[in-house]
Formats: structure tokens, C-alpha cells, sequence
């Protein structure tokens, strides 16, 4: 359920309204967003808020149509801005975020992203703990790789994303990122989402492979109702019965999250196609189709890449696909830093 | 096989390659676009070319690099461009097709043709002949359809585009039509495809729900394979487990299809998403995908249509993209009608 | 809707109905099967039917409460049986229809139907028309290949299943064949199925790659709506993301099509997992998960095959395979014919 | 690489290819499972092991051919037999493990394990701690439901089965379950799989909604390199396009596991198919795909239940399933418990 309050309400009338679902029983959550202060009331019934609309300043009490709450369009009905660093993301800019798919080296990754940010990308990527299908494979230089991370934001600016993959380290890499990604096989880990709901910094939260939308909403939720309220989401393609692309970029997705919910949108077009040659296209097609911003690989010589070397951009080819999307994105009414 | 002849080789010298490979019992099909004469020989094995790499003008000879021959890049570099009416699809110019899902009636067709015309849309849509999914469905106004679709070309200039379902109906529906259509389900009726390879009319080929891309240039090669070269792709979103839009319409499928292969590529989002509050957002995508047009539908009162109503668009809102479009198709060096 | 008669109505009662009906317009067609007479009205809108209800012998009037009618278990509540020459499907045997995948030559055919003759197998397959991916694969031998199906049918008396392909092929095939199979990719070809729907012969519609349940019994509903009861349907694997079969088997589908359907159900693993390794584990969960009856490959020289050569049976195996399967028929309450 | 070692080689032979190994920087496993003793070792490149097979007692050295290597049938042949109380997994026996969804109440489960027992049930299932979509479910008894599923076994000697969701909770989960459960949305929650990997108790690993088999197979991998041995297999239904159904049974994925690797496969029809009419069909089929168990839903009032009513089977129904089971079982060459 939620409860609108009046445009025209006073705060004591909304101390009011909170002091009586305390005396309830509920944790109530006051959103002051948007058109209207709303307040969540999670797991109420109908009878369970009998008489609360006659309080002074209520607007009205209404169900929430949709089993997601406080991530939806109804809860709060302006966009929500994240910020990290000195980039806003989900505002009047597209955001664009590269760097490598895994941390390697110290001179792989701050020779990244200096070439990043010269041209214009805002957020450094780059994976220090990599969950791998193989027990087998590169696992990343885990702690090693924060620190490196931490030194190329030093250097550059950049804010740094990188990806916690289970509850024990969330501590740990909130020390050093700025944003923390939660991958598309944790999508649905719960255990970690409980613990980054706890968490005031902005979490990036990928779409499992095999996820619904509604799916990708209610993680949200885990997020939000933990407390956590900067949140954004990534769509990176799903799988489907088609093998030319590693997964389908399914950026129908961008458009049904923007209708159905407040939260940022992020493509990442790299996981989603898994080959170079589709990158860039798909990189343009995510700027018109209404996403806040894309996330990207790029590596100083993909061919040597530990991971995902065939969906890295070159250097060159990352400088150009840049000054490709400053033209859609101005067509689309967004800014982008450089040029 | 394909026999690769030099830019200097002579008329003559071709007609020998001809005649030698005639002699051997095939059925030779030069190609003159692109930067170079191509000779395909379909199911030709190594061993049935010996010596012809030794006739004057011959450059070399080949394998084609892929279970698709004719719509392949290696057998024609250069983009292939399709005239209907006076319209050109697949060269600088971003083709929006346009009109309602069926024809319903005459009022209904004419005034949305004027309104698409007015828009700058250059190619007229709907539907005479429907396949249903059920036998209990509306299954079009059949030949008294095509006869409005005529009336409405004579009155607005608009070339027009509408489906085939059966190899009988083809020569029917080619004397009405500038486009034939063959839809989604009949992708791979084999049929179909053979009668159409007959014809020299341009021909839209949309792809299955549940066709690979490769099925989708195969498809294609059973109307080249016939000698119809005028020959454009189209994507239309493709069954997934996702059930927040009708199908999952595949942008990346653009870029694959763009580089696998010379033939024009055309978008339907309103298949695709099947939703008209995604349908924009995906056009605009769609442009900036890479795609040479798009192909949606409009209705004068969407609530009342036949079918499909619940994805059309109504004229305001097809005016409205329209001018979103533009900015889009120019910052992809395209230019777009009317504005 | 459907009209259901009261059991102890007479002829007269029931001619009465029908000739109300004819004056409203309608085409009624009663079926007799069951436990009750049924009168399915197509396309019936409830004011239609006012007063029907009143008319003596009639026990109501109802809706059928699915999109298809026909093919409905509320239309029919008893499981239709099919007769192919001596042999019956959808009753107390379990029926085993083998063969390879598409007729290659006279001694290849005719020593495969010895084999399956002898071990058990009741119906023979064998395509003379193969729709193919590529133009360039092998078509089948086409009439030869049909004569061949009737010269082997003389041979061992077993009846015949072969491929029709497009509506003109409906009536040289129906005249050599007992069973005529409209392949996955025809499932939505709907010329082709109301060709078939004015047939008096058994068809075999096999579930599309891409198609849903329900999609299926709606295409069977074409069929049964132009006039020819005799229908079975057959699941043969979905596309899916799963790679390790060539498509997923979907045993479940026979268990919803018992439920919703009176139509026999016959799965065909061969064409489901691809490979020869896996074919017989299915067949035994095929007899195990309620199925009237199972389609597969066998090829005296596998290895040889112009088609499908991985996924057919050796004639060993298929001897093999007859003796496991005869056990689970019995545990399931079925007869099997040999052993 | 795997190290084989001849039948006749002693063990003092096998000790000095041990600390051979050790000294190189190995820590070899040797299996002594199947026809032979064989020796893994991971990560190890072709050059690491020279020499080596001139050691007295080695047959051969050879790569494994696959991206799995000690669950893969070249590794260890011999089928892999599990022992949870008394029940062993994997061998001779087909095994029912049974209960409800979630443990809700005391009276539920233990009139649950009752009815289980006396129908020849041979493991009781029952969740204690849920991953639930949305953050507003229930969540499950915790600690609680372990301990009323440790009182059930007490009363009635089954050993229990009980889902595991996150690495803290390993220790206390193990210490009242005979058999972890590793469910669908954590088979990829890498943390997860390698605290129960240090474990060495029997776990049941469930395939990921979206996972391929060789996935599945993967994370078994990141279980077993940990060295717990006891590791089984769940096919419980994939994602896919059709709706008929919760998921698709994937039951060829029974077939290709069992051809692929040495550990029990076991299925689990309730959570694919979602309803409680085609659970007992797919049971059936289940029996005869050739998997070592299953694993099924049943409530005391199903419409009662806090999660997966509409998937639970009443007590009648589970008690006319089982008897359905063992003919098939037993033409199978599966004995089964009770009847």
C-alpha cells in the first residue's frame, strides 16, 4: 500500500501519519521525490491502514498495482539521479563507463583509463573479483585489483565501478568503489542483495541471462527495501535459442523499465552481443533507445585479453564509436562530456 | 563456388567462363555489382572447376565461406539498393513504411495513407491477406483489399507493401503490389519462396519467431537461387522467455545481417514489441541500429482495429516520431521525407 | 459454443436443432462420440443461440472455454481413435511408426520396412519431399520416392506416413500415402491446412519449432474445422537456449495436450535430441509420459544417410530398442504389436 | 590431464607418481572409483607432466576431453553412488524424496514425513530457508524448519533434504541435513558452491532456469575440485517461450548428463511443470528417462500452502503415483521401496 500525502501537508501533519503507523507496527518510509511525498507501507492489507486517510494531509491510500513497490513509476514518479563522483547518472547526461573486463595490471588499467577519460567516458569498469563458469579459469587479482582501481581513480578522476560477488566482501570493495555491480548470475542472490540493500552507495544491479523484467524489479526491490535507494539497472542481453550473438540485447527492456519504474538505465552492449564487430552498432541503438548511459570493454590489446578479449574495443576503435554517439545523443536532447 | 573474374577482363572473356561452365552442366548467374563480376555456382564441388582458373580474366575461385552463397558479402560487396515506386531502400535515404496492420475498409486505408504521405512516410503497408492463428479470426478483405491498396497508391503516390500466404496468390497479389511480403510464419515455406524466386518484384522477407539469423539468409537464398535479386530483410522480433513485449525484437541482428550480407535490412517494432508505448523508442533505436527502414503500423482509431490495434500507432503519434526520427537519421548520415 | 444434447434425445430432437440452427445461419456439426451428442457452432456470439435452450432434447448451451473448439476435450470428451490401415492410434497399443528420413532408393526403403515389420514397428516413414534450410541440400526424390513408400507398403502391409509440403501436393500425396504429416515447419502454412481440412485421410501435424501448445491445437483446429476429424499431433522439440540436443524435448506437452485435447499425441525424439545417443532413453519416457505412440529414424547405414544420418537408428538398435520399450507399454497399460 | 594407472600397478608405485606430482606443485587426487585408479590434475599444460609416464605403474597420461574434468565419465567411469542415511543414490534403487515446499508447521511436516514413509518414499525434502522473488514473501522458518525437519527424520529414520542459500549458513544447514540443496537461482553463486565444496556431506545441485548442461556441470566442477565427492545432479526445468507449463522439463538433459558424467541424475517434476495435473505424468517419464530419483511436492492441503500449492500433490495422490511408478521402475531393472 502507499500513502499520499497533499501537496499542501505540513511536516508535523506527516510526523503525524508516521507516528501512527509506528504505532502500528510498520517501519514506514517517507519518499519525498517527485510530484508528492508518498509513503510505502510494505506488506500492509487493506484493514491494516483503516482510518489513516482521515488523518490532515493525506491524499489518499492506494494499493500499488504491481508486486514491485518502491521501485516503481507509482511509489515515486520522478526519474531518480545517482550520483558517484562528480557524475550524475539517470539526469540530462549519457553516461558512458569502459574500461576492461578484468583487472590484469597496474599498466593495463591506468593506461585505460587515461584513454577513457580523454575521450569523454565518465566511469572506469574493471573487474577485480571475476565469477567464472570454470573453477578453472582467471578469477581475478581480488583485493590486488581494488587497489589498482583505486589508484587509476586517483589519477584520472574517474569514479570506478567494479563487481562484489557475495556477501562477505561487500565491506571490503565499498572501501574502495564507487559503485558496486552485482553481476547477472548473482541477479537473484539474495543473501547479497540483503547486504548491499544495507549499503548508502549506488549499486549497479545486471540482468540475469534468463530474467524477466519483473524479475530484474523485484531484485530491485531487495535493494530498495533494505534501504538502499541508488539503485540502477543494466540490461546485457539474454539468452535466447539465437548463437550469432553471445546473448540477444533485448533494449525493449530499456523502454518497458522506463515506463514501469524510476530507476536508471544502463546497456551494456559488450556482455550482451560478445563480438566486436556488433559493439559500436548497438552501442548508438542504446542511446536512442532512451538508456541513462552504456557500460563497455575496451583493453589496450584485446588479443591478449585474461577475459572477453573478443568483445573488447580497441583504443582507437573506443575514441571513435565516441564521436559517433555525440550526435544521436544530442538528437535524443542528452549531453556527453568531451568532443 | 564462386568464380571471382578481373576488373580488365573482357565481355568476351566472360562469355567463355559462361559457355565452358554451361558446358559442364551448370546454370551460371554473373553478378555484376559491387567491384567486381562474380560468377555463383551453386552445389559445384572443387574438383568440377578444374582449369577454369586458367581462362583469361579469370582472377580466382573460391569457396564461399558460408551455407549461404548469393546473399552473401563475399559474392557482392556493395550494399544492394531496391526500387519500388520511386522510392530507394537500402542507399542514404532511411525508408519508413507505414499504415495499418489489415485493410478494413476504404475510408480507413485512404486516410491514413494521405497521413502517412503527409508525414513523410514513403511506402504504404496493410494487410489483404491475414494468416491467422486462429481459422475463427478476420482473415482480411483478400482481393478487395488489394484493389483499396491500388486506389490508395493512385491517390498518394505511396508504392505499397502487403503480404502473400500462398504460391497461388502470388501472381494476384504482384500485380496489385510493388512489395511482396512473405511473413514471420511462412519464412520457410519453401513453396512460397520458389514462386517468389520467379518473380522480379522487390520482395520483403521478414524473419520467423523462432528462425536464426542463418535461417534467415538461407531463406533468402531460395529467392536469389530463383533470380530474384530484389531481395530485403526484415527483422520482427523473435520468441524468447521474456513476456513483457510480444517477441524480443533483436536490433543486433542488424549488424550481423549487415555484415554477413549486401541485402537491405528493415525493422518492425510494432510486431515486435506489440505495444505501442515501446513502439517509438524502438524506431528511433532502430535507426540508430544501422537498419536501412522501418516498417510500422498506424490506424486512424486504434481501438476499433480488426487487428493489432493494441501496437498501432494513432496519427498523432506517428507525427510525433516522425520529427523524433529525423535528428537521429541525420546524425547516422541519413536523410529521411517531409520535415 | 457448444450445444450438448441430452442423452435420452432422438433423432428428431435433434434434427430439430439442427434445422433451427441452418435457419439462423449457422453450419452445425454434431459429433456423436463421447458421452454425450455435441453441436459445435463456430463463431456463435450468445445472443445467438436465444431459445435454443428450450427446444426439446437439449441439455445446454455453453461456451467453450478455449480459443480452439474443435479440438477441445470439452467438445469431446472421449479420445478420438485413427485407423491407418490395419493399425489404430490413440486406443490400448502403443504404436511405433519407423523409418528413415528421407526415401533414398528402392533397396534402402524396402530393407528398412522388413526390419521394422519384424521387430514390431506398425507404421512406415519415409520423406519423398523434404522441405530443406538450404536450396542447395537434397529435396527428396519426390513422386519416385512415394512410389517407392506404396511398393514397400505392398511388400510388408505396413501402412505409410510421408511429408506434404505445399496445398498443390495435397492431392498426388493423399493418393499414395495413408498418413499425411505436415512438418514443423508448416504447422502455420495455413493454405496447407485448409487443403488438408477438406481431406478424409489421417493427418500427422507436427508442433512447430517456435510454436506454443496452445498454437498447435489451433492449427489442428484449421484442420478439424474444414471437416477431417482425423487428426493426431506430434511434439518434436522446441528451440531453446539448450545446445547439447538439437532441440529441447518437450514431454510435458503431452501431458497438457492429453488434458486439453481428445486428438492422439505421438512424439518423435529423433528430430527432438538430434542424436542417435540420447534417441532411446527418450523413446522409453515417451511410452512413460502417456503418448499414443512414437516416430523415429532408422537407416540401414547410418553413416550413408543423405539426412539426418546422426540422429537415425542402426537396425540393431532399433531391434534393441523395440524389446526395452515393450515392458514400459505393459507398466502403462498398453499393447504392443511383436515381441 | 589425467594420469592413468595400469591395474597392476602397486601402491607404492602409485605413492611415488603422487609425491612426484607434489613436488611439481600439484595436489593430485587420485580416484579409485571404476576400472582403474585415476589421477587429476587441474590446471596442469602438457609440458608439466614430462616424464612422468615413465614412472612404473602409469598407463598413460591424457588430456580430458572437455571443460569439466572430475565430474566427466572419462575421469572416473564407474557410476557414482551416494549414501545418505541408509538410501543409496545412484545405484540399483529408484528413490522418491518427497514433502512440502516449505516446512510451514510442525503437524504439516510431520503428518508429511508419515504419509511419505508409508508409501515407500526414501528421503524427505522440505525448505527451510526459501529464496523467494520477491522480497515480501515468505521467507521460511529457518532454523526452526531445520529443526522440526531433524524431528521429522527422528520419528520416522528418513534421512532429509533441505536447501542451503548462503555460504554463512553451510555449517548449521549441514548439521541438520543429510543432503544440501543447492537451488536453481544459486547454482552459479561461486562463493556458495565453495563452502560446500570444503563440506563433505551429499549435496544436490539443481540446473540453473538458464542454465545449458554444460554449465551444470561446470559448478558440480566447483564442488568437486573443492573435494566433496557427494555430488548429485537435479534437472528441474528450463526457461522457455511456452507458458503451458512453469518451465520445460528437460528430460534429454537426463540422457546427455548420464552419457557425459559418472554422478546420479535425479528430477524434479514439481517445480517444471508447475501444476499439479501433468506432475504424476512426468514422474512416470521421469522412471523411464533413465534417471536415478526424483524429487516431488506434497502437501497435506495443498491449497493451504504458503508457497508451490498449486505444484503439491495431496496425500491420495502421492500414494496413487507410487504405485504407478514401480512397474515402471522395475522394467526400468530399478527396484523401488514399499508396494
Amino acid at each position: 500500500m502507499i500513502i499520499v500525502m497533499k501537496e499542501s501537508a505540513t511536516l508535523a501533519e506527516l510526523g503525524k501519519v508516521i507516528s501512527t503507523l509506528e504505532e502500528r507496527g510498520f517501519s514506514p518510509r517517507p519518499n519525498h521525490g517527485g510530484k508528492s511525498t508518498v509513503i510505502g507501507i510494505m506488506e500492509a492489507k487493506p484493514g491494516d491502514l483503516t482510518g489513516l486517510d482521515e488523518l490532515p494531509g493525506v491524499e489518499q491510500i492506494s494499493p500499488v498495482n504491481s508486486s514491485f513497490k518502491m521501485v516503481s513509476r507509482d511509489y515515486k514518479s520522478e526519474a531518480t539521479t545517482i550520483k558517484a563522483g562528480g557524475v550524475v547518472i539517470g539526469g540530462g547526461e549519457f553516461v558512458v563507463m569502459a574500461g576492461p573486463c578484468g583487472v590484469e595490471s597496474e599498466e593495463q588499467l591506468l593506461s585505460t583509463a587515461r584513454m577513457v577519460a580523454q575521450n569523454g567516458g565518465r566511469v572506469l569498469r574493471g573487474g577485480a573479483y571475476k565469477p567464472r563458469t570454470s573453477p578453472y579459469s582467471f578469477q581475478g587479482l581480488r583485493e590486488e585489483g581494488l587497489k589498482i582501481l583505486a589508484q587509476a581513480r586517483e589519477e584520472t578522476g574517474l569514479p570506478i565501478i567494479t563487481e562484489v560477488i557475495s556477501p562477505e566482501l561487500v565491506p571490503l570493495v565499498a572501501r574502495y568503489s564507487d559503485i558496486l555491480q552485482v553481476g547477472a548470475r548473482n541477479m537473484q542472490n539474495y543473501a547479497l542483495l540483503e547486504a548491499l540493500g544495507q549499503l548508502r552507495k549506488p549499486v549497479l544491479l545486471k540482468r540475469g541471462l534468463m530474467s524477466t523484467i519483473e524479475e530484474m524489479l523485484l531484485a530491485a526491490e531487495y535493494l530498495m527495501s533494505g534501504g538502499n535507494t541508488q539503485v540502477m539497472l543494466c540490461e546485457r542481453g539474454i539468452r535466447t535459442f539465437e548463437k550469432a550473438t553471445r546473448n540477444t540485447l533485448d533494449l525493449s527492456a530499456v523502454s518497458v523499465i522506463k515506463r514501469a519504474s524510476h530507476l536508471p538505465v544502463i546497456v551494456d552492449p559488450s556482455h550482451a552481443v560478445g563480438h566486436v564487430d556488433y559493439v559500436a552498432d548497438m552501442c548508438r541503438a542504446s542511446v536512442a533507445s532512451g538508456a541513462d548511459g552504456i557500460i563497455i570493454e575496451t583493453h589496450p590489446r584485446p588479443e591478449e585479453a585474461l577475459s572477453d578479449g573478443q568483445q573488447s574495443l580497441t583504443f582507437d576503435a573506443f575514441a571513435e564509436l565516441m564521436v559517433s554517439l555525440r550526435p544521436i545523443a544530442a538528437a535524443m536532447g542528452r549531453t556527453m562530456a568531451g568532443g
